[in-house]
């Protein structure tokens, strides 16, 4: 993801939600990586105190923690996303004034930013952002849309639409920068030249989703969960294992029927292509249930341990913090 | 529930997978509570450290955790699940012979546990725990089924065959005890005498998934989680909190359309009754968003607190550990 940011010219600020692990990040260090996206103010200073110097906080201002802001854009290069005049007025005067602002832009997801086609509410809020005396930055948008999309083409597309309207946002404020970043979209898009900034999370890990959505391969899938066998049904084809909601999210995939992870055996070298007609089929808070075949429920014992690819790696990785090998 | 417990001359064993508090605990060993129940040996070693004397870690034995076992074993009272006499031969002789045993019996749910038809299985598994020199104490279930009740009567007709079976098989081998306990049956049915334990854990918080099954009143959800307003959306009147899925997890309801929360507000007493045609209908990491009523939004500001009851309250405490306040 580092080289094709770098073959679109765009700089590379990857979001650490995903991860959010301190070890993880070191690789992005390793690869000349100095600017990172996040998307809360705890997940900033954990962070910056790990000598992150650069940082966006991809999430609305909460006017909850300004003050937390403040120390840290004394420490570090910090740069806040607004969508709204009001919060505007609310930061005015109170916000350290080397802080950056970015304006958050909705090109169709429809989760927070302002809709692209209020063109007056935009203007009056850069307006107000450059009077405050805040660094405005740019246009920022997270096109999630392309979670929904049925192929890699409309994945595209989205892209493009979304990037189209950023362009223009560009043209009638120069000096500004466009900053995007879905998985999805920095994985299927070849040419991302027309962006500025890219904020890829979940490609750190992939998961099952984005193997779906078709951003990458199964073999791309850099996370799974090991867990040990405790049960074995063999007259439903069952199994069950330590591994449940808390430890992988109840996130699911529905494709001929919902599951909720696909499973995997470990080898030496790391672990198998997922087990054929095997699914994670049900999640309770600690138990999962497997639906395999009589010839893989034959080869198990109890204690014995699976790996599960998880349907949402970021999720699964949030509940895992504290358990997490880092190969 | 102590009470209901008490009425119907049945120990009460509390499930604490749902708060996993220490300071929670406390109130149930205010309340006279002796014995209680977990879903895992961390959580066991966590409550026998905080005073705890007595516990049933009511998941099947995790063949990997034999030496955790022991060294609880010799400190406490711990009684451990089996459904398969695979599991009894690996632990026979290298498993500390106070351990108490259960047998989980399969009453229809199909998630663990030997199905009660199996009358081979079961005589056969609990002729190797006595033979084990392990302590057979009776027969343990988890009537899971109920959270797909129609009707609090259907939750009655579940625990009724769930009992009912259990006491074939107690009458069938004696001096044993039967154990039953999710928070549906034990909240709707009236008289519990046929049960020697009882096991809820939910209703501790209670949440929304338990009051659309009928098993508690708005009112007895004693959990919110408190979220900053952070984006005001009138065009499509919607609001955007930070609380997401790594605070609620994705438990949603699908009562007219899926939803992820109610959302109430914050009074001196506590909070308000949820606020009228307001759902979390959509859930990310961190971002919620709420569809409500142009009545409610303008009377809004960023930063403002509001609070959303969860579908899930055992997953949203998982969650929040480290940030809950027990008042």
């Amino acid at each position: 993801m580092a080289d094709k940011a770098s073959a679109s010219s765009a700089v590379f600020r990857p979001h650490f939600k995903t991860h959010q692990s301190v070890g993880v990040g070191k690789w992005f260090k390793e690869s000349g990586i100095e600017a990172i996206t996040v998307s809360s103010l705890s997940m900033a200073n954990e962070f910056a105190d790990a000598g992150w110097n650069d940082i966006t906080i991809a999430f609305p201002v909460n006017m909850r923690e300004l003050e937390g802001y403040n120390k840290l854009s004394k420490k570090i290069d910090l740069n806040l996303l607004v969508d709204s005049a009001e919060v505007i007025d609310g930061l005015s005067s109170r916000l350290d004034s080397g802080t950056g602002i970015f304006l958050e832009i909705d090109t169709g997801y429809g989760r927070s930013g302002i809709h692209f086609s209020e063109e007056d509410k935009i203007r009056n809020i850069i307006a107000a952002i450059r009077k405050s005396g805040l660094q405005f930055k740019g246009f920022l948008t997270h096109s999630g849309d392309t979670y929904s999309a049925k192929s890699p083409d409309e994945i595209k597309m989205i892209y493009t639409k979304s990037i189209s309207i950023l362009e223009v946002l560009k043209n009638n404020y120069p000096n500004t920068i466009i900053s995007v970043g879905d998985t999805p979209s920095c994985s299927t898009v070849h040419d991302l030249s027309q962006a500025d900034e890219l904020r890829p999370g979940n490609f750190v890990y992939y998961d099952l989703m984005q193997f779906y959505l078709g951003s990458c391969t199964i073999k791309d899938i850099a996370v799974s969960v090991a867990c040990p066998v405790t049960g074995i049904y063999p007259e439903r084809n069952e199994i069950v294992i330590y591994g449940g909601a808390v430890h992988l999210s109840k996130e699911f995939l529905d494709k001929d029927g919902k599951f909720f992870g696909l499973v995997v055996k470990y080898t030496d070298e790391g672990w198998t292509a997922p087990i054929a007609a095997t699914r994670l089929s049900s999640l309770s808070q600690e138990h999962g249930l497997i639906s395999t075949t009589p010839g893989f429920l034959k080869t198990l014992s109890h204690g014995d341990l699976l790996g599960v690819l998880p349907v949402h790696s970021c999720l699964t990785a949030n509940l895992l913090r504290e358990n997490t090998l880092i190969i």
